[in-house]
């Protein structure tokens, strides 16, 4: 148990909750890798509804961490969805913020119990 | 880019929204290395205001994930907040989904960029 003081910010308290909310978290990790997808790829790679991804995208572009590009495959209206550089910076803060909580994770799992 | 059929779900698909949220991600990882911790140290470690790190917590108490003791140190009412089997469970499987992402993310860095 513990009591007190703070010391050390906490890692989590580094998270920005605009990219890390699952929803937007799944966006950008999967544009960080295909750089640009279709609604319909992201939606069935993040199994989100139409109206949730919807409106998780608008959050992203209103932070302009993605690019929403409306347009037509033969007649057919499409939308992409590309990263930006500002997303793909703030996708790697979060990734760097989430290895410093998981290792820290793993540091304390190792201790013996009585420890903690 | 990429375009059209869902393979396997992505790794973002697993995390619980409960366990996932920034405040409450920090209040597990915190209390899962100091197993029991009082409110205000809780309150310094993740630089939460009283009424957000209540709230947060009265979640993770709903869902069983922590528990709460209210008493009394000295005169002076004290919260403390245990971590419970159930939220060590729900921790260590948020861990292992951010590790999968986290393994994603480093995978598709190390492609050269034409090949995304």
């Amino acid at each position: 148990m513990s009591d007190g003081h703070a010391e050390q910010p906490h890692p989590s308290v580094g998270l920005d909750d605009v990219v890390h909310h699952r929803a937007r978290l799944g966006i950008l990790t999967v544009l960080g890798q295909v750089r640009k997808a279709t609604f319909s790829y992201l939606k069935s790679q993040l199994r989100l509804t139409d109206g949730n991804l919807g409106r998780h995208l608008e959050v992203l572009a209103a932070e302009e961490l993605v690019t929403l590009i409306k347009g037509y495959e033969g007649r057919r209206p499409r939308t992409w969805v590309e990263i930006t550089d500002a997303g793909d910076a703030a996708l790697a803060a979060e990734i760097a913020t989430l290895k410093q909580l998981v290792s820290r994770f793993e540091q304390h799992g190792a201790l013996p119990r009585q420890d903690r």
